[in-house]
């Protein structure tokens, strides 16, 4: 399955050590005999995603920063938070699984698309239900729910899933794809490409010309932490809307 | 990590075929062309266990049985229900490493053991917090509070991460370990370890010569669901005590 | 990494034998000792496929079922034709990396979106050029050529590393995504997604009224053959546009 | 399966880099310019361990330090001395099974706990005879014959398998586990505890202000060397009782 | 590393169903609710193998046939017989690392080659000593001891490594690599080639003529036990030299 | 399967860092933000190799040095050239499968040798054909064609397949195999094997010492690109011959 195996009896994250020019495909580990309790444990989870955002959603999720002690372990626990109304949009992990449960809310719509004939798996979650989304493949979860927001936990089999949302891949790339592959793609005209660019949010040139990047995405540009980011980033979008 | 990879989108495991003579390291897969939504799709674990047994706590965990489309995702959601007071005893999961998350409970203590130099790292959970179990190791969820129950999900990092209780494997394996091999194992006499054995519930062959046990366990027994076992074998006992 | 590992020298793909009710996550082995040096060899690859469709390009690859000794090798190789001004549309393979070298043509214009930040990286190939498309990101590879058709081979890294279009998963799985999400997630009205699923080709079921379904792809439904099947969908389509 | 796979002929363990603050999830290589063939040499098993202990029994292995060529190969190599009457406690392997092959004795129980529903599979080992121990169970060692030592070797499926023995982690962690955790585990009171604890030989920190720490101790708490780590606790022990 | 993964406490091969048309990529398990201490136990290795053949060596290995409970842990364990002025000759194994024990024999050599720039690791082992043989690596055993035999246990790191020997492989195969590609590849002549043909023993067909083939090797040829058929197959040789 | 799973969209290989003594198995990853397209484009296979050497053959393959974006990626391509009548010699990859692809070419017999009965399986390929070499075994490549050069491309699962070649570990290791070893796996005279030895051409400190060593060769010693090693020092002969 995913990500390399142990060989001790955890390997905590070394935060000290993560400085340029030293990258690892994973991280070096602290000192064994300097780990404590705490570096087994977060309460990153413990507070709401912000969702007033593009698209009404955040995903917040454990990984080798906010719990050090995830690393090499190979899972991911993740909270994600709906407004309202409000989507994860189509997305998939590169590298991982994912089993949601629902803890709030009654009418949560998810479903992937199986890649070899499209096949659309949808079901509509009640508080309490689970779903699988299987590695790799394109899912979403979409909160029917107009008056109320839902929260659901989700396991990933990989400390480091990573997350490529769609919409953002195909329109919002940097630099951007050739507008004459999208219109192939999507078939559709230059205009409408342009369109669609427009209303997923400013650029991030726009943004950091106008001052609106937060030191933290400077730090979070040389870090591997795929799934926060993408939280980070729609942040910023929303301040911004 | 643990679990074979993938060779298809998806390999809902076939519940059907699952009769003897034919066993497999895994599962065989419903024909895709069949798969539907619901085979990716649960409630098992939106209600509470039950905790009136001999530890006061309950593990429901999905499986390739009620959750089919988490065959070969590498990946186990459990949903732990601890009484007041109650326990989820010393135990570890030969195959796979656990986040938890206390979703409801404010002094929950947990703690694992790390196997080189027996260091114990202990913590206490509230509401929110997470924290990590690494592969293989010795590990325990005690609800502080005597007067409100709690409850925790958890991911594991395989679809099949077993699970071995200390003081089962230890006095209440079948057969039993020889009385020679306890006494030297824990320096106690042969006095106590009986005690320690009649104190752990009946005997299941007494348990089964009341009839108390149930047609599912013998379905179980050719099944290689190991967590949800455990769980019904506790509340066996439940019944009796 | 991707793929089960072996556990004998070979273990060619039993053809005779898959047949329902009997899927695995995997293929059967034919008797070793009838194994014969013609498992081992294809000539699948030497003739250039149809890409008289709607995207100007097609994808031919080994398969258990066209190379049956590269079952459980880790391995598939591609044969990839590009019209002029054909592309192979934005797409992602979920279980496995690819390299691709381009045999004919000069002006192809290749590239992948990271999942972290959506960077785009992007490269002309000349025949001769190389270039990765790690596992699991969205990539495509278009002629820019409008003269001249590309022919590139490729490896990926697993023997069934699958294949998701985005354009047919956002807008063309059946049944279709609800209209709301694909509206929340690309920020185009509803008007706009039919016209995206008009102009994506006929319908599965209309060209199946039409008796335009060939023999090969209902036993293609219960293969997991998976990039082989893309393509022969395009080839159907062409027929009718 | 266990561990990492490798990406060169050999990662010979590099000795001279082992210190802080630099930690790895395995170790670094030796430049292989420079490896020799004592590197894949080792006489650590060749002389009895002391089994004047606790137990009557030592376990000398095979570690990435004595002989640095094992290392990324996937494999470790014990030697097993059972006094007359001596036991290897109940332990399991976090990361790996065990086969062990009786060298010298005529009376040796080996037995594991299954952890599905504690079935004992126990066995009677003459010399010449092997048996299994699975991934991650407990399992014991027990030389009956009360007047001549015994002799095992094994195999071990991984660089790094670990142990974790039974009594140790339960009893003698440090710090303890809370008594109110154990005596729920074990239904005991807490005088039986007391009493298992102090039965398991003095404190560490008794032992260490009465400066029987050996230097080599201190020097093995920052390292990974799991196995050979208990022996040396062990044999600490002995000198005191 | 090597081998797939378990998804259960153990997987004992089950020997009746090894029948053909099945065959998979590793075994069929018994039913779990059958196994008894008995799977988990072996005497194959107890009793000296027959040396008087071409080499003057033999090797018997645990196999999941007479180990059955060995399959799906990763290791194989193997006791190696060598004859006064013996020789394991130069081979490989595809699919596992070795680390070597000599038990029994004052002057063993033992070298492997680097892949890389041909580079031999050679040392002289004494009785107690332990050397490694990288993965995938040519290797051999000579007891320079003219006048006692030397035994030697070894562990590899797969239930299933296979063994691919040099002189039979590129001289003795069947049918023989064409004499053209021996001569360019050892740059010998044709009567060279042919000498070293006949030298290495009489022709399997011939043999067969004689009636000189023992029954247990047809049922071999449908079987995966690779080490153990090299052994078979020089036995033959040897009855008839 | 082979290689180490990803924990990063990419791990672009460090050139920098590549400076002892730190030697990794594997590679540093470069600071993911300043990876560019470059990283993920070659053109070392554009060029055909030079075939005027011992054996008229010619093998060029990425790594992580020509295509630092392939590292971690699990995946080789080679392009294999070979001169009319020239042999790629018996040889096993340690770490990989291979499938290849006759780009040019009308009469190119290859074949791989079966490790557990010395089977041979072998083909004659023609342009457009493509054939299996399974993981681990001994296999070779021969243009029959005297007149007119051939041309293949090949992938291999691994980053790092390593190569073996059978006459050079066998006859051309430094040091030499001792001659009694040789003598007893071939079946040949000491003569004999001084003459292969000759035969294969001169010796590395010879060539050392005539100043034939080309700088880049050193910087290779400490390198882990092995597949590349090969070409270059038989190229390095073909001047000397």
């Amino acid at each position: 399955m995913q990500d390399p195996d142990l060989l001790m009896d955890y390997c905590v994250a070394d935060q000290a050590s993560r400085t340029p020019p030293f990258f690892f495909n994973g991280e070096l580990c602290k000192n064994p005999a300097l780990a404590v309790a705490d570096d087994f444990w977060t309460s990153s989870l413990s507070k709401p995603g912000i969702t007033g955002n593009l698209f009404g959603s955040n995903v917040t999720t454990t990984t080798t920063k906010n719990l050090p002690g995830s690393n090499t372990q190979g899972l991911t626990m993740a909270r994600i938070d709906i407004a309202p109304g409000g989507l994860v949009p189509l997305h998939s992990h590169p590298r991982g699984a994912e089993v949601v449960l629902l803890l709030k809310g009654t009418q949560v719509m998810v479903g992937f698309v199986e890649a070899m004939e499209n096949k659309l798996y949808v079901q509509q979650l009640r508080s309490g239900d689970a779903f699988v989304f299987p590695k790799g493949l394109a899912h979403f979860l979409f909160n029917l729910d107009g008056a109320a927001p839902a929260v659901a936990l989700a396991g990933l089999s990989s400390q480091s899933p990573g997350v490529q949302l769609v919409p953002l891949a195909a329109f919002r790339s940097e630099p951007r794809i050739p507008e004459e592959v999208l219109k192939k793609t999507f078939r559709v005209s230059g205009q409408d490409i342009q369109r669609i660019q427009r209303n997923l949010g400013k650029e991030k040139k726009e943004r950091e010309k106008e001052g609106k990047t937060i030191p933290f995405l400077v730090v979070f540009v040389v870090d591997s932490v795929a799934l926060l980011g993408l939280v980070i980033e729609i942040q910023v979008m929303q301040v911004e809307l």
